[in-house]
């Protein structure tokens, strides 16, 4: 194997250039700032040049400032450090914050990684059922349900957690409602803000939550892993707590988390995407518009109505049964968008998938329903 | 705050186009491939292109054949997997392979985050004591009488680590002797390998070790943070063992780490990477010639002799003698190698510090030779 390695050399991505509706992606898209903070930080270490023991601590490049002072106002969060990725920050979360055996209560449409991280946690996740479709709805009131299951079982509830908005539906589920729920129960309330954090106008303490969790690569336009912590100074005291074998270096983050680039395209994207939080009425407009679209062509939005965010998830029996005849069946639809550069949706899918419009221009998306409209039209259905 | 971000927009490296002797630094200097990596797949998420689930099981581009068939053979372990470092890797093994209230023995020399990682995996430390400068050697006798020590409290080891060269004086202790040892007691034995994975000739076969740790942006000409866990099947399979909540994702690391760039970098670098530790013996020449030259002005080398690494920890009366009457005290050093365009030695230090000679060509290290010559001729010492 070590003597062929040159195909490792010069990888290209084969997406350039396409219009790109991954959700997963859309909000990562760095801007021309960062992409130039990528080249002059790229060495690993870059940022550590003038280090003085914490990562955080670093005024050149002025990571402290933007940690300790621009983070916290963003945020709404008294304490702020940068994390892995949301599902880091999340573990942290619950691994400084909760005990052995305790109970975490979360959303039905919490991503999969609040159940990882709250195994490797050691807790248990007792889930507030989402509803049926085709809206797929969180009742904050259900909060209140699940606590007093856990709780009639003899056992604690360590924290909630909410996806805001969760990653299927981009359901918006009303954050102080389940922060009031929770409060009452001195339960402290994590809200994952992978996709709103960088997105939307949000902030810990608007929402009503303790702890906020944002990633860098999903929507902070930040070349990932990266995403960023913010709590109270209560529970920040408890997740940044020091080490005791190590006094000067903070025991959940092992030392130092973003030790190269990543930090530096979060710095450099952030007037961008502080600047776009402020036009998010407008990508919700443009979601709302784009759905509209496709419904006309006759598929079918789920999740919030009318919908809050760009993120959607369609249903579209159409396209299903087109795959029953067309050539590469179920892989069809993924290949006819590929023809027309468009990328996003996964290979296989038909019944139902996922879309974002985020920051696309309207020009892109005509592009995208015009080509929905083509692939139907020119398919028979079974 | 929010009203006054451009400083954070452009921000420059101010060490770009100086000589870098900092440890930390040389073995994280991106390949040119690495750096056009860098550009293609900077995008947050950009990997996850054509993802089926795992960051390991990529094909497009060839993430899945790197870590599954390239990285075994070059670590000579049964299973790698990617971490966010090597600080991260530890943890993961310590976490999965430990249980709580266990001990961990490790060299006196041992890097911080181990003991971090071992805090936070709710482990003790036992240290193997080094001995006294100016070789400051671990002896591998000393990991048997640390493993007695513990065991005669009544206490279990779970782990042995020993951190292959330290950090601070680049000392390399006898691997297999140590690996005997704690297999006698079927203690299993980590070797920490930021400082020599992508450096050296090393493997965890060759070592004796059940778990290698390696450092992207320490010694793979990576963009950090990232690193490489490699592991025997046994303990591979408890390492990275899957969700009992989420059965297709892995526990231990969250279900995916290095979701971005860092690892195209990692895979663009890693033809040179493997050349570069064929030339190994070249290096650890250059860094005794550039010891001897040091010493000839007066100062003296610490750690193993002869050396065995490019990391060098040197003690300095002549430097820090200037520092007593030198015009801004002990920062004159770190001010006269800025007017040299050297970088690398901690701001403050003259009585002892810390470099590398990694991969510089002898004319640079002549000039740090020539700087250190200059500066100790043309003050008067105290």
């Amino acid at each position: 194997m070590l003597d062929n390695l040159d195909k490792f050399r010069c990888l290209k991505r084969s997406t350039t250039g396409a219009i790109n509706i991954d959700p997963l992606q859309r909000g990562g898209v760095l801007t021309p700032e960062a992409r130039e903070a990528m080249m002059e930080w790229a060495d690993g270490y870059s940022v550590c040049d003038f280090c003085t023991g914490s990562l955080e601590g670093i005024e050149n490049p002025p990571i402290k400032e933007f940690v300790h002072q621009v983070l916290p106002e963003f945020l709404e969060a008294d304490q702020v450090r940068i994390t892995h990725g949301a599902r880091e920050g999340i573990f942290a979360a619950m691994h400084a914050l909760c005990g052995a055996g305790e109970t975490v209560v979360a959303d039905g449409n919490a991503h999969y990684t609040t159940h990882l991280a709250a195994e490797l946690a050691g807790l248990k996740v007792e889930l507030v059922p989402a509803g049926e479709g085709p809206h797929y709805r969180v009742d904050p009131q259900g909060y209140q349900e699940a606590m007093e299951r856990v709780m009639g079982r003899g056992e604690r509830v360590g924290m909630a957690v909410l996806t805001y908005p969760d990653g299927n539906y981009g359901n918006l589920v009303e954050p102080k409602a389940v922060s009031e729920i929770c409060h009452d129960e001195a339960v402290p309330l994590v809200v994952n803000g992978a996709y709103s954090v960088g997105r939307m106008p949000v902030g810990a303490k608007s929402l009503g939550a303790d702890v906020i969790i944002g990633s860098g690569h999903k929507s902070m336009a930040s070349s990932g892993p990266i995403g960023v912590i913010g709590a109270t100074e209560e529970l920040g005291s408890r997740i940044f707590r020091r080490s005791k074998l190590v006094p000067n270096k903070e025991l959940e983050m092992l030392g130092c988390t973003l030790r190269g680039a990543g930090i530096m395209t979060m710095m450099a994207s952030f007037p961008a995407v502080v600047a776009r939080t402020k036009l998010w009425d407008e990508e919700v407009e443009k979601a709302r518009w784009f759905a509209g679209e496709m419904e006309k062509l006759g598929m079918d939005l789920m999740g919030d109505r009318p919908h809050g965010h760009d993120l959607m998830f369609f249903k579209s029996q159409v396209l299903y049964e087109i795959s029953k005849t067309a050539k590469k069946g179920r892989y069809f639809l993924y290949r006819e968008l590929k023809k027309r550069d468009i990328f996003g949706i996964k290979p296989g899918l038909t019944r139902q998938f996922k879309l974002s419009c985020y920051q696309l221009p309207r020009e892109d998306l005509k592009a995208v329903i015009s080509a929905f409209e083509e692939i139907i039209s020119s398919h028979p259905k079974a």
